[in-house]
């Protein structure tokens, strides 16, 4: 069995950039964004009406009427168009988990993939932090600070209630996960050689 | 400045162990029991006393005459016993980390020594393999699966209560420590290797 690690984070927090550096440094393959472009060829949807529902954010950008393939017909609510994107996804995890060691950045992969126990990391910061986070990487312009503080709490919240939704559970809850790295107080590759250390060590 | 790696830990979670060995690894001193025995000392109170205020079960135990010295007269309440007893706690904890690089098992030493920005470990696991550990240690004679359990919550709840009573903050809000790790999926050892690779990352 492939070794999998599984990446929940909160919103500016670093986390895509722990599991790009953490896949770069053990040859593992690496996965974010591409399941969504996966889940959009697969499902015939416009890759960015995914990227709403995978990101719970649909309700306020497309018509139902948009989403005319998979098992949902145009009668059908929102709901069941979430739940067959959300199959699909479930579907490609899987066979992404069955062709090499991977890290995966969100997408519930975590729950999705128990059965292949992997690694389950959430990476937080404080709010301070993942503001300046963000205006490192150039993600909120003409933001101010409360208008961008208010952006990453919305993010954070509909990520919550997308893992919420789908497993039943709180993605925050210490119990989901096997290791909780909080980003205000250790450096980010501080953090990959730590768990690179930990991956090597279970591979013994 | 010296190193001080404090950890914080559920009962049963295995902490005091990593703690040993993080300090065997590193090479640092190793602080658990012994600030009890320091603090008895220099107070002049019964170590088991000091032990019972420390874990927060002080209610049942002891008159409050047996508390004699300090900043308390007899006539003092529990709670000014108390407060001394964590005087004292927090002057030998600030010693300690004024003599050399140092692991801190428990004593709300995170939140006392926070001007030498400590490394803030947080051990925690489900409550079958705090069982299961227990078990192992065997100190839980006697006792059946549901009265471990019941054991298992009291102790974590006074040690929640002493940490919130002193510091204001609750101490498994993941906040108010840098690392989480659990121990019902990641191994004494490999925890061990993870944690000493972070800190001599950090130090370089």
């Amino acid at each position: 069995m492939y070794r999998v690690i599984t990446i929940g984070r909160e919103f500016g927090s670093g986390g895509r950039e722990i599991g790009k550096r953490l896949a770069q440094e053990l040859g593992f393959a690496y996965y974010d964004k591409e399941i969504v472009s996966a889940i959009a060829d697969r499902s015939q949807l416009a890759e960015d009406y995914v990227n709403q529902v995978v990101e719970n954010q649909i309700r306020t950008y497309y018509p139902i009427t948009v989403a005319v393939s998979l098992n949902a017909a145009p009668e059908d609510s929102v709901y069941a168009v979430n739940r067959s994107i959300f199959a699909a996804q479930a579907e490609i995890l899987e066979e992404l988990a069955q062709k090499s060691d991977c890290v995966i950045v969100g997408r519930c992969a975590d729950h999705i993939l128990a059965e292949h126990h992997p690694f389950r990391i959430y990476v937080y910061a404080d709010m301070a932090h993942k503001i300046a986070r963000c205006r490192e990487r150039g993600d909120s312009e003409g933001l101010s600070d409360k208008e961008l503080e208010k952006r990453i709490r919305s993010v954070d919240k509909a990520r919550a209630q997308y893992y919420r939704f789908y497993t039943g559970e709180s993605h925050d809850d210490r119990m989901t996960y096997d290791l909780g790295i909080n980003t205000s107080t250790i450096a980010i590759p501080d953090a990959v050689t730590a768990i690179a250390a930990l991956v090597r060590a279970q591979k013994q």
